[in-house]
């Protein structure tokens, strides 16, 4: 199936045909909504949209729902998942061009950002729209809280900015908010629609959607550093240069004492950002913060609640290609 | 009552005591929203809900609602719809921003534009999160149209930008999907709350607040070219130098063909903005655009459905309020 990566695949294979055809419906849905509502819409959100690849929120969300009967119910909190991603994702790229001045390469002209603007706003309002079609206020106030989350996130993300004396503690509680409550949502949209689950099953798939995308921010932040760039499509040390301190920086601050002292506004550039990447590997904070994802993901599978054994295997699949896109 | 400003006092007095409690414990939730998600949101959105001002679209809420026994209920869809408006205007603050070049007071820092994007976000989503509380999937489906039509007013704006030529209908498509719907909205959400109500009332409560919703952003665009700065808070034309295209500029060109050769995108400051304001006054075009307005509320009032004389008598003077305010 063309529209899903290798590293997932094996997930749709162990989830059987019924999550593959949801998968399928899922990119109908996406299109429709992009193309239906106006030329512009199409022409900005339509770019996000389909260069989304993974959908790894969605698949999740049909994972988790097991045996659901209701497809449509299904497509609709995947397609709604993936919307407030993409939507994040527009603003993410509006914050990014006002880095030019940081010697960053991306070039959006002012009309770009003040369009990108208003075409998140309509995603995030489609999300809810899309949502609002299963009639279950209880499935939108999991996707108003994942998106609240998410939107803290970045707050806190801009009060932190430079500022690598935090603890990996307040780094693990910005990972969380930013990246792993839409996860959390995503098991929790999913298994809502799961046929006898009782609530307990639901808030054990809900820690562990949590848990997975905490590790998936994590490893995203190895992989900043770690490059290589032809991987990433970005250059190494991009948070270095946006301000975004992050795990490895954390760690490789109480091992090497020049770091220790380096004030990340003082980068200018690429190449100095590079240099900083490799003094941070050189201390071995990559190791230890992959070996941190490793290990919540361990312990993410370990935790998951008794389920039937093809539900468990995909969950367990999915927690694997969070991984192996890092390995 | 001190946050309800006197153009609507004679509103809050014509619906009642528990109209006015409404009001007040409004304020006091929007407070709470804003400073239990953090520091940075007080920070950053309790200014714009601080000083949001008339709060026009709960109170149209409260009085769409009748007799509605649940108090809590008719408090959560106001803040919802306050909180849509308010994040819109956060975001409006960052397009603003980005206009500096065009010879605009406005100064925001980068970080500030940064901020400005996550602070509207997240009032996005807790409006969403709010209104979940009513556990009614219903209303989450009117306020999330109302949003998604926000945003594509916001995109056919942009796209519109400096085209002069634009046709009325247009412009009125315009400001429909920006500032109509969310009245239209307001007005459903009170009237879904209201008991007694059928679908026929709600649909025609909707179109009062639609239309009133109509003048209110036409009479606004009015005050845009017409003045005086020290009553609008800005310079006479701001509209102008944004590229914004609006009806007195449609209606003047018809008469002035020095106004219809012109391209706004020469205009390069306040003092230009102000000549082409005159030469559209000269026209005749303000008072044309003002009584396109009045008519619009006119009829709106007139085709009210059959109300309890209380109900009827504060939505007539909701529309008078929204004339008055620029009368």
């Amino acid at each position: 199936m063309s529209t899903v990566v290798p590293a997932l695949e094996a997930v749709v294979e162990a989830a059987g045909p019924r999550v593959r055809d949801l998968m399928e419906t899922l990119e109908r849905r996406l299109l429709e909504l992009v193309s239906g509502h106006g030329e512009l819409l199409a022409r900005h959100a339509g770019a996000t949209i389909a260069a989304g690849g993974k959908r790894l929120r969605p698949l999740t969300v049909f994972v988790a729902g097991g045996e659901a009967t209701d497809s449509q119910g299904l497509v609709r909190a995947g397609a709604a998942v993936e919307l407030v991603h993409s939507a994040t994702l527009v603003h993410d790229d509006v914050l990014d061009a006002a880095d030019l001045r940081r010697g960053r390469p991306t070039v959006v002209a002012t009309g770009g950002r003040e369009l990108a603007i208003a075409t998140g706003d309509l995603l995030f309002s489609r999300a809810f729209a899309e949502l609002s079609g299963n009639r279950d206020a209880g499935q939108l106030r999991v996707l108003s809280a994942a998106s609240s989350a998410l939107a803290r996130g970045e707050l806190l993300q801009r009060a932190d900015a430079f500022d690598a004396t935090i603890s990996v503690e307040r780094y693990l509680l910005r990972c969380e908010l930013k990246t792993a409550r839409l996860f959390e949502a995503a098991c929790r949209l999913g298994a809502r629609q799961a046929p006898g689950d009782g609530e307990g099953v639901a808030r054990a798939l809900g820690r562990f959607g949590r848990s997975i995308g905490l590790a998936f921010q994590v490893l995203d932040d190895v992989l900043d550093v770690s490059g290589p760039a032809a991987r990433t499509g970005k250059r190494r040390g991009t948070d270095l240069l946006d301000g975004t301190v992050t795990l490895p920086l954390i760690l490789a601050r109480e091992r090497d004492p020049a770091l220790a002292r380096l004030d990340t506004r003082s980068l200018i550039g690429g190449a100095d950002a590079e240099r900083v990447c490799d003094a941070i590997e050189a201390t071995g904070a990559l190791e230890q913060a992959r070996a941190r994802a490793l290990e919540i993901v361990a312990t993410a599978k370990a935790d998951l609640p008794a389920l039937d054994q093809r539900r468990a295997g995909a969950l367990r699949l999915i927690a694997d290609g969070v991984v192996e896109r890092y390995g």
